[in-house]
């Protein structure tokens, strides 16, 4: 069987100026990196006012196993079966993180032959987006530190200074560090450390601006530290929002690149999925639909958090309309659910998979309350039994949702052709009332509170001290109005993760509350969350090489 | 009058496939970053293997003042000088950093009507190369702590890593750090710190490396740290060396680009003058000269630096013939160096003219020791005088060297004819005979001495004990065959920067030793070499903006 890394080497691709020429794009507005990677100007907006928004589908997912259920794989293939069928289609994802490369084993640009190419590049330094916010991120954070060196005219305490630094690596040692260390020429002594450049408060801004301005008004916002007298000191009152911008003037811009059927991907931004929305960038998703008939999105981790936040944050704050979200699920991770344990998911059970479908019933539900019609793909594995899929189907058929077998890791495009089918009739028939769960007004116990209780199926929320305390003072500074985006587990519906299934009767504790003034949100933290990841006892990078004439070994 | 920043604005730039058509590249080999930004593939070199080398010319200089002297500016315009003479001429430079543009104002692009353009893109993000370096050092820096994590089996002794981390800013606060804190799941504690990236030992294992499997060989070989026992550890036992390779196999293309004249320039790479040769890639250099008939490279600092480690590092190591050598000057830093304070150099003062005329004679002299033929460049400024500008010409006549007055910076390729003429003419008249100043095989003090002796003046070495016993231990360890990198003060022939004019009877002291085995070369640091610079008082940043059409601002 040939891997990821073959297939994607094994393609032929087209210039993307074809891929480009496909949706009518003049060469204008286009920007190459290469034969196969180009930016798309912003001004393509201003040229398609008039043009009518395609159809926006969301491809979310049950409540993941640790390997994943295959949304990015699902999302490419129906975007290659979507345009078999003539559909004018094109797909919109998050860049992937370039640090995770070298650690473990495993690229996010789909799988099998549902994939995005150049795979390669797209899994390093793509067009250079991420290396611009890196940039502009520790450009605001030494800024900070040399305003606290020369005489700290903002009166910023250095215990508390909330922005860290970030590098787009695996780094353990990076977590928690002393800086300014030195004497009085060095910097001031200070604790700190850095997070994985997709955790930082420029990427989540990057996926919510509407454009440069937008960007720059957000930049400006963000909260970076406190006075003595406790009062919160942004990016703007250090300068430091135009030089961030003009540094993001070309990362702004989203990334036109195409499956391995040569379909149309804009791929755009990558935040974290837990302290941030982990969808790609409001800017992508709004090109794709001018540009296509149909913009297929994804949005990380299951549809407790990936889906709920798209939806309550990513469309609330961009004014985006959804017409259709797929479920992706798999029979493994089902009947992981009900309760088998690893070494057994390849034996029939019946039972299990009963036990499990609680998970994906819920989503089913939950997708209902955003008033966006559902449709469920089950991604194939070859262990699945013919038992199996046809009680899957015969429970989807019962909730009244439908339900299509997903082939497309195996097969690209051709083992889409019924999901593709299913999501185009759905949206044909069942137009979409979507609304957001909670309005702005309401407090931000109640916005967690409601989330909590419709989302998850909890039956309440406890804080700790601190998160009481915290909310109150962001609540004082002004920043109630904000929505609240949830970090918790993504392997349970609730914040335990040893609760799998459909679990009831839980409450979740929110143990911390952060704010992303720039971003536009509060994050609430349930549990421990990593925002710097480590690097395994043998990293995937020991086993990465390539040769004189270019040709990459080992990476995926 | 206008700034860099609007002239370069105003330009009409050609598209970047013009300017490769120009040099007859065919379209296979350039991969375009934008209209105006192309990468050349190295497999041109094959293509071009049997064409003869083009005729290799150095632009250095005197020792500067602060302001500098104009090297950058007088490359680029000597080069379209050259271009409107109807020769075929290709410009090599380094990139500039990012960091210090957000510092104090100014560019490293050339300056008037002689400069590198898309000059805005050149000191930013450019096409990627600096974030590939700070990527890939830091991914070897993270698998040496990850090493150190995880039971630590190469034995390494965390108070003897060599290796520290780079960010590509400005950033004080990160130079000394603690890391590694928080416990035993957060790594090992200990002592470290950032450096900025064009210091990093990978920003000059580029800028001499031959090919991708030379670069993965030097990466091979760098030192970070030592065992317990002594015993070097490097990239290579750390199994990181592919991984790097990978993360630059688009960093090692060299970048076209063209002046205002539309002359072709190929800029790439940009290490240190001071712990580094301060050179542009030896693929930049080898390129430019395979593709024209000239090519005009330059070196960082004055001639004592900047050309010494052109001629005893770059070309020993990478087997290049030069042709040429342009000196530029300035009278004011001629004054300057004939004692005249900063608030009198407006003023004619032909006695200080010949009191620091003496720094000039002492770099033509030199240029003859390396066997390579000089030609003075007097960088115009408006208030010199008739007479001043008289007795420097009548002064290198008298030595036997051309001389010509450049007004490049004012007038582009235009006022720089005479300059042009009088490198052609040398080069036709006058055949180089280049030699190194010293073999391989003498000791590094000997090497260190030979380069005091015949290129500062000096009249001798001393030595810390500290440095004796870092010379003698890296003996011991096999690297006494690689030759010397000097880190000094730039504004001097000898390491005091008091020393203006030709100081003579001094000796120079060597405070310490650094081996940097992948580049292969020693460092030798007298007085105190900063690698990682901060921010003044108020940052150039703080003044940069960008508007909503992406026209910036305060950008130089």
């Amino acid at each position: 069987m040939k891997t990821d890394i073959q297939i994607a080497q094994e393609a032929t691709l087209w210039p993307v100026t074809k891929i480009a020429e496909q949706l009518a794009i003049p060469t204008e507005e286009i920007e190459l990196y290469g034969q196969n990677k180009a930016k798309i100007s912003l001004s393509a907006f201003k040229r398609l006012q008039d043009r009518p928004n395609g159809k926006l589908i969301l491809v979310t997912a049950i409540n993941p196993t640790p390997a994943g259920e295959g949304k990015t794989t699902t999302t490419v293939g129906l975007g290659d079966a979507m345009k078999q069928l003539g559909k004018k289609v094109v797909i919109a994802l998050r860049e992937p993180s370039l640090g995770p490369s070298f650690g473990v084993k495993g690229g996010a640009a789909g799988g099998g032959y549902a994939q995005v190419v150049p795979m390669e590049d797209i899994n390093l330094h793509f067009t250079g987006d991420f290396h611009a916010i890196t940039s502009a991120h520790n450009l605001l954070a030494a800024m900070l530190d040399n305003s606290l060196q020369q005489g700290n005219p903002l009166n910023i305490d250095p215990r508390q200074v909330v922005f860290r630094r970030v590098v787009d690596l695996n780094d353990r040692a990076l977590r928690k560090i002393i800086m300014g260390l030195g004497g009085r020429t060095e910097g001031v002594p200070r604790e700190s450390g850095f997070d994985i450049t997709v955790a930082s408060e420029l990427m989540a801004i990057l996926c919510l601006a509407q454009n440069l301005t937008d960007l720059k008004e957000r930049f400006a916002k963000i909260v970076v530290a406190y006075t003595y007298e406790g009062k919160p000191v942004t990016a703007a009152d250090l300068e430091a929002h135009g030089a961030m911008t003009v540094l993001m003037k070309d990362a702004i811009k989203p990334n036109l690149v195409q499956t391995l059927e040569h379909t149309p991907a804009i791929l755009h931004g990558g935040p974290f999925a837990n302290i941030a929305h982990g969808c790609n960038s409001v800017i992508a998703t709004r090109m794709a639909m001018k540009l296509g008939d149909y913009c297929i999105t994804e949005a990380g981790f299951g549809a407790d958090l990936g889906a709920e936040k798209f939806y309550n944050l990513k469309c609330r704050l961009a004014g985006l309309q959804p017409d259709c979200t797929v479920i992706v699920a798999t029979v493994r991770a089902l009947k992981s659910h009900g309760g088998v344990a690893k070494g057994e998911l390849n034996q029939e059970n019946l039972a299990a998979l009963e036990k499990g479908f609680g998970n994906l019933e819920k989503h089913i539900e939950n997708m209902a309350k955003f008033g966006v019609p559902a449709v469920v793909a089950i991604n194939a594995f070859p262990t699945d039994t013919e038992a199996e899929l046809a009680w899957v189907e015969e429970r989807c058929r019962v909730l009244g949702v439908p339900v299509a077998l997903s082939e497309v890791w195996a097969k690209g495009g051709a083992g889409g052709l019924d999901l593709a089918k299913k999501v185009v009739e759905t949206i044909e028939t069942k137009p979409a009332a979507f609304q957001v769960l909670y309005p702005d007004e309401v407090s931000l116990q109640e916005k967690i509170a409601t989330v909590v209780r419709e989302v998850y199926g909890g039956v309440g929320v406890s804080y700790t001290p601190e998160a009481r305390k915290q909310m109150d003072r962001f609540g004082e500074l002004g920043y109630g109005h904000l929505p609240v985006c949830m970090a918790k587990t993504q392997y349970s519906l609730s914040d335990n993760p040893a609760l799998i299934g459909r679990p009831e009767g839980f409450t979740v504790q929110v143990r911390e509350v952060r704010l992303s003034a720039g971003a536009g949100f509060f994050v609430a933290i349930t549990g421990a969350i990593m925002t710097m990841p480590g690097l395994p006892k043998r990293p995937a990078a020991c086993s990465i090489d390539i040769d004189e004439d270019g040709k990459i070994v080992g990476l995926f």
